[in-house]
């Protein structure tokens, strides 16, 4: 099985800084065209898939300044992604389209019925993404008082994720005979009304939309607790997780393919992706002034404000050009990064912009950061030493960072075997090498 | 104003029998290919839009012939409407597209961002029917364990509708300046957060997408009881309605503009679309035959099940061939309809199958059957007699009835004046003739 290459998409970028450069589009909130462009980038790149994150809310307007120099992840102007993703799909014709649902603020009818719909429209390429939100302020916008405790939220989702699944077969791919001659439309021996009754919820179904092309639209998951975990043993095709070193990636690999088993499922149907910031360039030199231009571009506010979370400190802009002040170490957050960080810009005299601007790479999350070489030397030795099966890769600046992987990363991927160098299947499954599942209600 | 143009699209069709017709598209369950055709034969015609009606649920499947003889209104194989507007977007231009979305069983969150996204992607042609839900199974797709009770649905759509159009103002039309230089992205003074507290929703806000192009995206209302009426006076920008005779459309018309001046609205700001069935021929009798040969293909089960509901009987597929029966008025349902149906079937002696497939036309709702003249003329007689601002039209069968309709009434519509011979605007707002309002919390 081949790498996977995911492109994780937002066409507004990844990177905080990334939207102010002036390779990047202009006017990125809510940009139809921009999107299509993106997918189309990625899909002539041969990716496997498109990935939307998605969150029901917007952050940090409690803080004007941080708040107007926003993020993407802060998401203030996005698309729905369901509804994105359906205009996409008639903009591609191979790329699968992954969308983030949460499960704690819909309805498992109509996360059912909308993937549904998606992989209908797009001839077998839709994947969805079950989150449980993590964003307490989302709760706010669905009548409740507060956000629902992590536990009640992992228990919904495993109900959630068995009635959308137990939805999607609600109909054997033969029930629709739509036989002119006799009348008949459809064949009633061959429909399933799920009667779930639960804990959370109950749905009669059965769902109204015939099977989906992929049998079932592929499942991601992305929690990393202990129950995340268990949630993706039992309920994912897919994982999308963020580790920072290759042993911390590693273990989490042998980990989640160890907890298959007793679901009764081999290790290769649980696919693994990393998430990784790329910026390659033509050499090592060009790559790494890349990362500090855009590096560069992060305001002032974003800066301190991660400065501030990473170490548990209360700094104010205007205090920005002072000498790092000299702490007692109950002053700072308990972390080791935190004392960590207040170590180095003690001992090397830095101001607290120079504090905030110094630990700026590793807001990106994992970071490759080189010339194709180099970044395809570590996607290898991720790849091969069982830290993932391939990568969820956000690539600054949207679009030029995207289309600079392909064109330097992706040869020398080919090159080395890594990864296919063209489509061989049309579904998503087909690219993940997942096979189309059988109907749970009408086997064979 | 010219005369509104709608197409009540559903790529099934709207005539029980039509999907069994020679010229009827094969395969229509959730068929993406004949969705696009459809979409661009309308907008080929001028159609101001697309209508797809909705239900979270399928019907009949306690009554296995029936079930398997479906119609495309049990919506046991469809596309989530708004998904597949999203895609019906990116093969048009022009048309308006507007999609059915239930306020009883959805979050006004998710509603108002879905539609600003299909506003955006569609550069500003979207339409949003608020329905509360008429068939009871839908609610045992959604933890209920029966339908939510009529008053209720009504207060919570009230609710409902004002929160998605408070969401959908969040943001002032300038709030993403998007500056590269300044890396202000936007503009913190330029954002609303609603904080609506109700009975039936808590939603802060602001909603995490741009003010929709339209400003407002269409809102349409269906409802004719009384609170029905208050909320599309008090809602929407466009009301559906179907009534058999034009007396009663002139009733409900005048009652409806008439409702306008106490919530401060003009008589132009609410469109009434009435809702019509047409078969139209070369000749009067060719469209009589037409209408005909699709009575004939109505399966046996489906037009008994019809007479059974129109009369209250309960005669069953056995009894077919049967002589009509003699029966005492108080076994007969007790509406006007029921008696002159069974009067009309003992008088002229059918039989049970004849008196079942002499009520089919009325099945078809309003029923215009003629040449183009004949058409043109109950149409122009209807809006001109203050009946309807236009019309949402069913053509059997899918394609040809369309296809049809715009050979051979468009153009006589057009020579009268009555529609106007080319998009004049990009909008669906434009289309219908409705201003783009100002931001309700950023006015001017």
């Amino acid at each position: 099985m081949p790498m996977i290459l995911a492109a994780n998409a937002n066409a507004q970028g990844s990177h905080v800084g990334e939207w102010r450069h002036p390779d990047a589009w202009d006017r990125p909130a809510a940009n139809l065209a921009n999107a299509v462009r993106l997918a189309q980038i990625a899909e002539g790149g041969g990716f496997d898939l498109l990935f939307l994150a998605d969150g029901n809310g917007v952050r940090n307007m409690d803080k004007p300044d941080l708040f107007a120099a926003t993020s993407p992840s802060d998401r203030p102007g996005i698309f729905e992604p369901v509804t994105l993703l359906a205009a996409l799909a008639m903009a591609t014709s191979r790329i699968g389209l992954v969308a983030t649902t949460t499960t704690t603020y819909d309805e498992p009818f109509h996360v059912a019925r909308r993937f549904a719909s998606l992989d209908h429209i797009s001839g077998g390429r839709a994947g969805w993404n079950l989150v449980t939100t993590s964003n307490p302020g989302d709760a706010l916008n669905f009548s409740h008082e507060a956000h629902v405790p992590r536990d009640d939220r992992y228990e919904r989702a495993f109900e959630f994720a068995a009635v959308v699944k137990g939805l999607w077969d609600s109909w054997a791919d033969d029930a629709f005979p739509q036989d002119k001659a006799s009348g008949r439309f459809l064949d009633p021996a061959r429909v399933h009304a799920l009667n779930h009754h639960g804990k959370h919820f109950q749905v009669a179904g059965p769902l109204n939309a015939p099977r989906p092309p992929q049998g079932q639209p592929v499942v991601f998951s992305a929690g990393q607790s202990e129950t995340g975990r268990e949630l993706s043993a039992a309920m994912a095709d897919c994982v999308f997780a963020i580790e920072g070193t290759l042993p911390r990636a590693q273990a989490l690999y042998a980990d989640l393919k160890g907890r298959l088993a007793k679901h009764g499922r081999t290790p290769d149907s649980l696919k693994i992706l990393s998430g990784v910031t790329i910026i390659a360039g033509e050499t090592a030199e060009e790559a790494r002034r890349m990362s500090d231009e855009l590096d560069a571009l992060v305001p002032d506010a974003v800066a301190l404000d991660y400065l501030n979370k990473m170490t548990g400190l209360k700094f104010k802009l205007s205090m920005l050009d002072q000498p790092f002040p000299d702490l007692d170490t109950s002053e700072i957050g308990p972390t080791a990064i935190a004392q960590a960080i207040v170590a180095r810009a003690r001992g090397e005299g830095m101001t607290i912009r120079q504090a905030s601007r110094a630990i700026l790479p590793q807001m990106a999350g994992n970071l490759f950061v080189g010339s194709a070489t180099e970044v395809a030397d570590r996607m290898e030795e991720w790849y091969r030493g069982h830290g993932c099966d391939g990568f969820m890769i956000a690539a600054p600046v949207v679009p030029t960072g995207l289309e600079r992987f392909i064109r330097l990363v992706v040869p020398e991927l080919r090159r080395r075997g890594l990864v296919r160098t063209e489509y061989e299947g049309t579904t998503l499954r087909d690219h993940l090498g997942l096979p189309r599942p059988a109907n749970r209600f009408f086997p064979a």
